[in-house]
């Protein structure tokens, strides 16, 4: 229980959006915007390298139904989804998570990177990625 | 057969990342990082409120395969899953689709929203989204 996020799945003073059998919802500490809610699964999973299928469409399920949520509660006229899984990747709690960002036309800010990464891969990334999925390769 | 990722779904011509028989993966043209890949469900869906759920899970699925292919191939640490659907959510084409974006240590830059939303909500958002998930509301 060394996980924030397992504690605060356990705890009924929560301000919960929805608490779902296998998946919950609720506000992050620092929201970007008024509504932001992180769609998390109850049971615990790192990041989307470790959680299993099934958990994987029930939480998107949830976040499907926030984001029905933010049209209709809210009159949102659009969402983000933002995620972050592993190292490198900004991820900022070690338990799987989807920030959905609900949006305005009215709201004057841009959710899409700034810049861009100064990785660099030897060859053709296209070609590497292609290897892993061998029926698409075959095509080509 | 006007939105450009139909066509381009039925173009034998593209280089492809995978195609499987509900979704599909293939590079942006402006990728902002090495590996930036695009997974699309072949089925025309607008956006993530016109989706049916199996072909979000579906598309969910090989999002998670691709991300795998990220580290198995391109020796990524971890990824982001970027999504826009609907007006004002700076989404670019009205087919949905989430951009995948690989990350390394050395990438030195961050996806994650510089601004926050200038957008104001009258009341509480979390008490407003809290009210469309009945079961949650009755436990406060």
């Amino acid at each position: 229980m060394d996980c924030v996020f397992c504690q605060l799945i356990g705890d009924d003073a929560v301000e919960w959006i929805a608490r779902g059998p296998s998946a919950c919802a609720f506000a992050p500490l620092d929201p970007i915007a008024p509504g932001h809610t992180l769609v998390v699964p109850i049971k615990h999973a790192t990041d989307i390298f470790d959680a299993a299928p099934p958990i994987l469409t029930d939480t998107m399920t949830l976040v499907r139904q926030v984001a029905d949520a933010m049209r209709s509660t809210l009159d949102a006229e659009g969402v983000n989804i933002l995620h972050a899984s592993g190292p490198s990747s900004e991820q900022s709690v070690p338990h799987i998570h989807f920030h959905v960002i609900p949006r305005w036309n009215d709201d004057n800010f841009s959710t899409w990177p700034t810049a861009k990464s100064q990785h660099q891969v030897a060859g053709e990334a296209v070609r590497h990625l292609a290897s892993a999925f061998p029926r698409t390769s075959t095509r080509r």
